[in-house]
């Protein structure tokens, strides 16, 4: 599987939503591989753990985990091994997403195990500082989501672009490289379009997918929005 | 799968251990199926979170989740949910065990949970009056394991057989109907002899199985052990 | 000070309320312990770390710490010692307050700690089954707050008298001797009455207290309750 | 009390020794305060919350805490309130010592709230990519200590003095202002002097103090060796 992910991008996180747990995981990731394959947009996905395997068998779009610890093979019961999302089939973990988060050095700590395990590390903050203190420990993504946001169906990107704008502006005075993407609140093609204006290489979705009426109307609506603005 | 666990019971906790995980842990599951059919001493497996789906596919014994998080379906990324790990296959849940312990509160919704979900609970303890304590929440299971034994494979039937002894007693007096077993430092047929004939109705095993170099013969021997307790 | 509590006691938490921090602590302090020299009734304080050496200087009436930590003297930076609150005056420590709750071997190590140091041990529970859980850990004192309840004005002696009753019953079959109180919602000498008259031995409260117009007249009402009953 | 300290600067960590708990916390400052009298150099000392209050009664040299957590007045029980501390006379806080580690979105949140309360902020980090990553957050001081030599007697600037030159020259990209310490090992004259070559301005120490037979001496000692760097 690719280390390096075709940008734009659009990862799609599952959350523990039940409309995307399970059987309804693998029809989700489903659609994203259908919307994928007829936009030539890349979509990701980031289904439950016990998820992956089912997951990653039925698609060949990216699969990323939610989580990952910061620990290496041995006693630690409960916990998530890196090793093992993978040999399950991600490509990539989230880190530090604003549900999940981490101390600061496991955040150090998963990304260094990321990086031996061959594991695509997209490390999530809540503002530019947070970002940019982020971006300093060289995760190869970072997804910035003012957790304000989330699951309002109001975009970053028209809510609060100077987060975007200024995210950007701090991350990249220490961090030239790192894939940047926005997340919370987008719900339509239009915020993905913002978003992408704004200067970042994708975004981060969650219910405005998995709980809209038709994910795949709105998935497609959000690869259209992407392509014209690759273009 | 049946709710009701047949006992004695032999569980295989597979914690992060890189000789479980994966490919690895199908194979270990499936000595452990041969083990339980050829002896009909029952043998339950905990894998790790992203290899329970697969575990459950390739066998027919049951499946435990190491861990499920305190949580109902929704903005959880990166937690576990018990749906999520039921409908990949598990029968039960490990909980609060020494390497991923709970809030008191979330130990009592967890098994609240995996009640209305439909999972076994095996919730864990160290010592005799924690034991106690947990017992009163009515897990299905409870599993004594002194934290300083683990791995040592020194049994605490034979180097701690008073806290075994303890812990029984003071549960019986909370709750008379639980299901008990013991674990830590077991990896000998004998040990699992000596956990049973001081009143316990399994074992919880880890190292003792994983790192075993022969996992089936050691598997084997325990359950030989546990066939000629039972007649 | 006196290990052994006179009941009835009415317990004030001063969480991290600003009415209740540095200065006003004291002046609140000195208020409880007016009451407490009116009417005879015990009142204890539950101050902010930083300010038990101070309050515990200022009055003579029982300082209790609002937690304290399951560690023993060493590298421990940034947690809290027994023997450190003990030494600055306290006489006993909240454990397992709803808002600062620990995984159960903690709260069993710190019942045996406060049991070495010399401090009374007040362990807090959420509900009736974990109250019969923390029960059984044998702290001094067992205090039953519904979180759900907290700050809003409404007793559980009120709101929920059965969940008190519950409490009661389940408690006093694995420890008949423990202390109870109970908390949350209490704001007037009503609702003390009537937890005092579900068989409780004690109130534990805050913000009817600390947030009250005049907490002096409040708290003296509380006790005024409370002698009625003990008469 | 000043915001802005004097560098070079010895700060000493009381951890919850037993050494430096209730009385001996005062004795132990009292020592301190006369070698910073007698030698010019400043020396600041971290005591525990309980002991903040008498210790900052007793003298005048800066006072720390070890540790405030990311709330505001309120409902937390059992946490550590900047205001209460800074109100019982200290000037700072230590902020995510390797022994008391923050979320990082807490980090950012506890030096905000330092800034609008008036305390000092000294935020630690294990190495020197989460120093650059805890710089970028702009603490008023940026400690750096390598957790595995804590008590070891060895210092960082004899054992790894790469650690601390790739330290500051990380930090002083994204923070050419922040004050930088370094810690851990250091138990003599010679250690203070070798890391002040290296070009920190101060050290953050604890037990080569604290459990020191004759801890004046030993501080006189490196507050000599600070001095003759000074100079």
């Amino acid at each position: 599987m690719p280390k390096k992910l075709q940008t734009p991008i659009v990862v799609i996180n599952f959350k523990t939503f039940s409309e995307a747990t399970g059987r309804r995981a693998i029809e989700l990731a489903k659609k994203a591989q259908k919307v994928n394959d007829e936009t030539h947009i890349s979509i990701g996905v980031a289904p439950q753990f016990a998820d992956i395997a089912t997951v990653a068998e039925a698609v060949q779009i990216p699969v990323f985990a939610q989580h990952v610890d910061a620990i290496r093979a041995g006693n630690c019961t409960g916990h998530v091994l890196a090793e093992s999302v993978r040999e399950a089939g991600a490509v990539g973990t989230l880190i530090n997403h604003s549900e999940r988060q981490l101390r600061l050095s496991d955040i150090d700590r998963v990304i260094r195990i990321t990086q031996e395990v061959g594991l695509i590390s997209v490390a999530c903050a809540n503002n530019p500082s947070i970002s940019a203190a982020v971006a300093t420990l060289k995760p190869d993504i970072l997804a910035i989501e003012p957790p304000e946001l989330i699951g309002t169906g109001i975009p970053a990107s028209k809510a609060k672009p100077e987060v975007v704008t200024d995210t950007i502006k701090l991350v990249r005075k220490v961090n030239p490289k790192v894939t940047i993407l926005c997340g919370a609140g987008i719900s339509r093609g239009e915020d993905v379009a913002a978003a992408l204006k704004l200067g970042v290489q994708g975004v981060l979705v969650a219910s405005g997918i998995v709980k809209a009426k038709d994910p795949y109307t709105v998935l497609r609506e959000f690869a259209q929005a992407a392509r014209i603005k690759r273009v």
